[in-house]
């Protein structure tokens, strides 16, 4: 059977992974996409790096898949990542098909997390669902009949932007009261740092990141263990009013700051049960992912080869 | 050319429709719902009509398509719907099967409106769209990949009870905060009767409805003025919310309320603008329903006639 590629591309690494059909990684390498500002430089590296796996395993290739921060389905091109080296509008699924003769299929790496959700993990035989990632940002995958939404720009699933509370904090995005400046690594820590600095007085000491106040929690400390709670409040919310949309089977989470487990989770459930419009109660459930945390962006960009959709 | 059947329920009046290929309303007739208790009696009386509205045209049917407040795509039932007289779970796709040889199609009114907008209306070619109607209550319909949203349960699309600002106004629906709650006929009201009692210290003296808001704003009346502008800049969150879920194309808007013109659309189109996210800017256009306000039901009922989708 044909084996596929996944390559997750992030700001620092580049993962490569050739996966078999039953969605194990059977080999993986890396390249430090940071070292790089030339796009054609990058590629020809990357497709030596790819060729040479191949090689060594003798495996089949039926396709390669990439999982990117603003990948755009359609397009097949990155547009101006700002977390990359390498500038402005990146074509890599021509620029990586000169090289190889399969399907090159690009998304973000939202989008390809679900879609790896779909095909290697917790969603096998679902038809509607949605993958919240949390991160360094807030990012989501949408399945609707058994498709990924990708919508009309090929961009489509930005849940970590919706404006969960008008007016409220300050996003990376440059409006107000998204999701993600309330759920995000980042927005986790400002929460923290706010409640600490009512009950104290005084901000926190030292480097505050959302592992170590998930560390906190778990030791008892009520700031955090209410940061926690206020984030699952909110994170409630903004999955309760997504299930008005596609009224899916289930919601996944992954992602860094939901490692933290029954602290994020059980407040989570409670706002999740108190939002959920009447009709919809009891239809949806809240699952964590069931891939592995370092595998799931190279099975979820090697799960797009699998994607039977027109562009 | 086959005709098809649109069947508009609501809570007084049963609107029938026979709809030529080019969406031309034919032939109406119409039956008071709010007469019967008794299921197999309203169905018997309204297949009597059918049948001879039928008759007289001489036309080849289709197919049935159905509107009904909570009516579920999936099922064929509409289920405990609040304003209807006839009480429980009213499978209506089997019992009007009995009496003819077409397939009969059941969706929610909203839904059915946006169908009707993709296959007779504005938003015909259009692949992602969103439907916006504007009532009593607020409902949606979502078009993805040229397929109507019904999500895993059937009753998908239900917009106007997303939490637009947590712990908010009350609901209909029993929960707080709902998009249904500022931008409703009722909500609109609501917006302006606390302005106003802002504003002079009094409640305002007679009836007040979303219709007289509108004339009131049209003729200058501060108060009105701001009370469309406030529901255009909720209701502008909303949409751009909705943007990050399928990036549509375009989104509609109709109803009662959207009558009113100009001084709900040019706050609409600026909170719209406004609360976008910058990669969907410009990418999808506000538009008003371009089918006529007395007809949208049944053509919508018809067009779910067309649907080629399995359930």
């Amino acid at each position: 059977m044909a084996h596929s590629i996944g390559i997750d591309i992030g700001g620092t690494n580049t993962d490569m992974g050739l996966i078999d059909e039953n969605g194990h990684i059977v080999a993986r390498r890396n390249l430090p996409t940071n070292k790089y500002t030339d796009f054609e430089l990058y590629i020809s590296d990357l497709a030596r790096e790819l060729k040479a796996m191949i090689a060594e395993s003798g495996a089949e290739i039926d396709g390669i898949g990439i999982g990117a921060p603003n990948g755009n389905f359609y397009t097949g091109c990155v547009d101006n990542a700002p977390n990359l080296t390498i500038k402005g509008n990146l074509n890599f699924e021509q620029a990586l098909g000169h090289y190889f003769n399969v399907p090159v299929v690009l998304s973000n790496d939202a989008n390809a997390a679900a879609y790896g959700e779909y095909v290697y993990g917790g969603a096998r035989g679902m038809k509607h669902f949605i993958m919240f990632t949390l991160g360094t940002g807030v990012g989501s995958g949408i399945v609707v009949d058994g498709v990924l939404v990708h919508g009309s720009t090929g961009a489509a699933g930005e849940l970590g932007h919706s404006i969960l509370i008008p007016d409220g904090r300050p996003c990376s995005c440059g409006r107000s009261g998204c999701l993600e400046a309330y759920t995000s690594a980042r927005g986790i820590v400002q929460t923290y740092c706010e409640l600490y600095r009512e009950a104290v007085g005084t901000d926190p000491e030292g480097e505050i990141t959302s592992k170590l106040i998930g560390i906190k929690a778990h030791n008892g400390d009520p700031i955090a263990i209410e940061t926690w709670r206020l984030t699952g409040h909110w994170l409630g919310i903004a999955m309760a009013n997504a299930v008005n949309f596609s009224a899916p089977e289930a919601i996944f989470l992954m992602g860094g700051p939901a490692q933290v487990g029954e602290p994020l989770l059980e407040p989570l459930q409670q706002s999740f049960n108190e939002h959920t419009l009447s009709i919809f109660k009891g239809t949806c459930q809240l699952l964590m992912s069931q891939l592995k945390a370092n595998e799931v962006a190279i099975l979820g960009a090697a799960a797009l080869v699998k994607m039977k959709v027109k562009k």
